[in-house]
């Protein structure tokens, strides 16, 4: 399951960026150059006593050495391979990733650093803020997704059976490292996924960003827009680190979307969705609800749909599928006292947060989202 | 696993006891009277969605309805009985935990009450502070070691394999209620256990408190003893609360003493030490190697070897044991960058930290447990 060397890594020089670190609560995020140099100045300041970094088989194959590259100085490093894929984000791979640390000598001293996408950064963040009651870790998000996602706000954990993220905790990083060129190694499809985050950025908080995203016909220089981004959401868990409000909003199309992907995840017959697959769903049914109940134009409900659908292939939902997809909800761990509460639109940009939804609108959603 | 009841419980009025509360970083250690007041007036003013008590089959059968006889209101109760011992005090209890929170709806307005010893504190706690990224918790220590050790500090976690609390956070509860009365639902022995965490109290803070404990010849009226006791936890751990250095204090006897108590754990043809007679077995070694290492004086290590083989069964080492007990000591999580560090004492009342052993003084140590 891993692997091990020492070794000594040249270093050479990228371009410098024009992008400003980012400052969250107690850490910065990151960027391209400015990523590197933070990095090699934390390491050279703090003496680890070994660094554990945590890849999948694609990090391992496509980051893992340019990244090793970029860092100056000798330090004592071990590589943890762990399966891709949400299945293996679990309490058991967890416990093989705890016992590798043992075996290894990890200890309170040691730094683990995750470089992979979401399952590798939530599991990653999980077991070293859990290992001896929490070692430093470092988050370096590889895919689209996690750069613009799990890359601030201190979300970690792993799923529970189809519950996803139903263990974890709120632990924030020393640093976020955003490196785009990472992105190149990624298909289309992925991206795509990513940029579902993005577009959610711009419902919820800015109407000109979702017009702006709207344009985009290609991921190549996308910088600036993943910039903004991450401003977006660091903004608005700084605000609210807790999730005692407006950090809600960020659940927008997830609510409806976990479900869907925990069931199309857990279904063998059913092809798997990527997560931002799931949410583009989840965000068209959630504004037929904000049209419903909170008075969401229908003009931008149809820009909403349109966006999606030109983006996403469409899913087939049976009517067993949706009644599978209902009964999951009751699990979304935001529920509280039995309630789910829903993130809905009153118009692009303006979004309002404990939203109930009478059990009749569901299925009247999942139509809206079906008819052409 | 579980069983589930609704009810309203009358209140009953025990006597007003004098101890006031101890407040700590986020939170306070009621007692007596003052517990349940604390108690029922967060109850009521925090309206949590459910309340699961955790419980394992001793403190199910003496402290439940005792505890439930004196909150008043109707509240909607769960209760979650483990399987009392350190064996069960690992990540499968606590996936089994995380799943029973699901599967009876838990949210994160839910509050988990953890009822029993330091293995019931130590996991609920963990399991508190991980499901759901995190929901309330109170503990509720019934066993003497519980309430002067794991009643204050924060720290939670499991085992993981020989690793004692390999896995877990540091969280504090909302607030932490010592009933003194659950103490005569104890052996002799438990109690004596825990009266090992005490004499170390008096070891590395105060000589006279030492000699006050020094006396006890029986375990009545130890309400003032244990009040003493919580106060010198909570003043060290109040200055260091992630164990930077004075809070490493409380680890003497802890290092070898934990290595020890693994070691009988886990070799089935020994039987388990208690964890206060593993520890004071550990107090005695630490004590020759403070005597060798940092000057404590011949008399004092006398008198502490004299205290606890007074009051602690003797313990058989053979040099096979020895052997395995040292090898477990590299896996003790206070370890950095590969050294294990010891507290010592200079004299009772006055430790040192991050002291590091010559190998060959560990068997010595141990030849000067095992002479008369």
């Amino acid at each position: 399951m891993h692997l091990t060397f020492y070794t000594i890594w040249p270093c050479a020089l990228f371009n410098i960026n024009r992008m400003q670190s980012i400052s969250s609560s107690s850490y910065a995020v990151h960027f391209n150059q400015r990523a590197y140099d933070a990095l090699n100045g934390h390491l050279s300041e703090k003496s680890y006593s070994k660094i554990f970094i945590v890849v999948d088989e694609n990090t391992h194959e496509h980051c893992l050495a340019p990244f090793m590259g970029r860092i100056q100085g000798t330090y004592d490093f071990e590589i943890i391979e762990l399966e891709s894929g949400e299945e293996n984000k679990n309490i058991d791979t967890c416990t093989q990733v705890w016992n590798v640390l043992s075996e290894l000598d990890g200890d309170r001293k040691s730094l683990m650093i995750n470089l992979g996408g979401g399952v590798i950064t939530d599991l990653g963040g999980f077991v070293a803020s859990t290992f001896k009651r929490g070692i430093d870790f470092i988050n370096v998000p590889t895919t689209l997704l996690s750069m613009v996602d799990a890359s601030v706000g201190g979300k970690t954990g792993v799923d529970l059976g189809p519950l996803k993220n139903q263990i974890g905790v709120i632990n924030q990083p020393e640093m976020v490292l955003i490196v785009t060129d990472f992105l190149k190694t990624l298909e289309e499809r992925q991206l795509q996924s990513g940029f579902a985050e993005m577009l959610k950025h711009g419902l919820i908080q800015n109407a000109g960003y979702w017009e702006e995203l709207k344009e985009v016909s290609h991921f190549k220089l996308m910088d600036d827009l993943i910039y903004e981004s991450v401003q977006i959401k660091n903004k608005v868990v700084l605000e609210d680190p807790t999730e005692q409000d407006l950090r809600k909003i960020l659940n927008y199309g997830h609510t409806l979307g976990h479900a869907i992907e925990s069931y199309f995840l857990e279904n063998v017959e059913k092809k798997a969705l990527l997560h931002g697959e799931a949410i583009a769903v989840g965000m068209v049914l959630e504004g037929y609800l904000s049209k419903d109940l909170v008075g969401l134009p229908e003009a931008q409900l149809a820009d909403i749909k349109n966006t999606f659908l030109g983006r996403y292939p469409k899913v087939d939902f049976t009517e067993d599928d949706i009644k599978a997809i209902l009964a999951l909800l009751k699990f979304d761990k935001k529920n509280s006292h039995g309630n789910i509460n829903f993130v809905l639109l009153k118009s692009i940009g303006d979004p309002v947060i404990d939203i109930q939804v009478p059990d009749e609108l569901y299925k009247k959603a999942f139509a809206y989202y079906a008819e052409n």
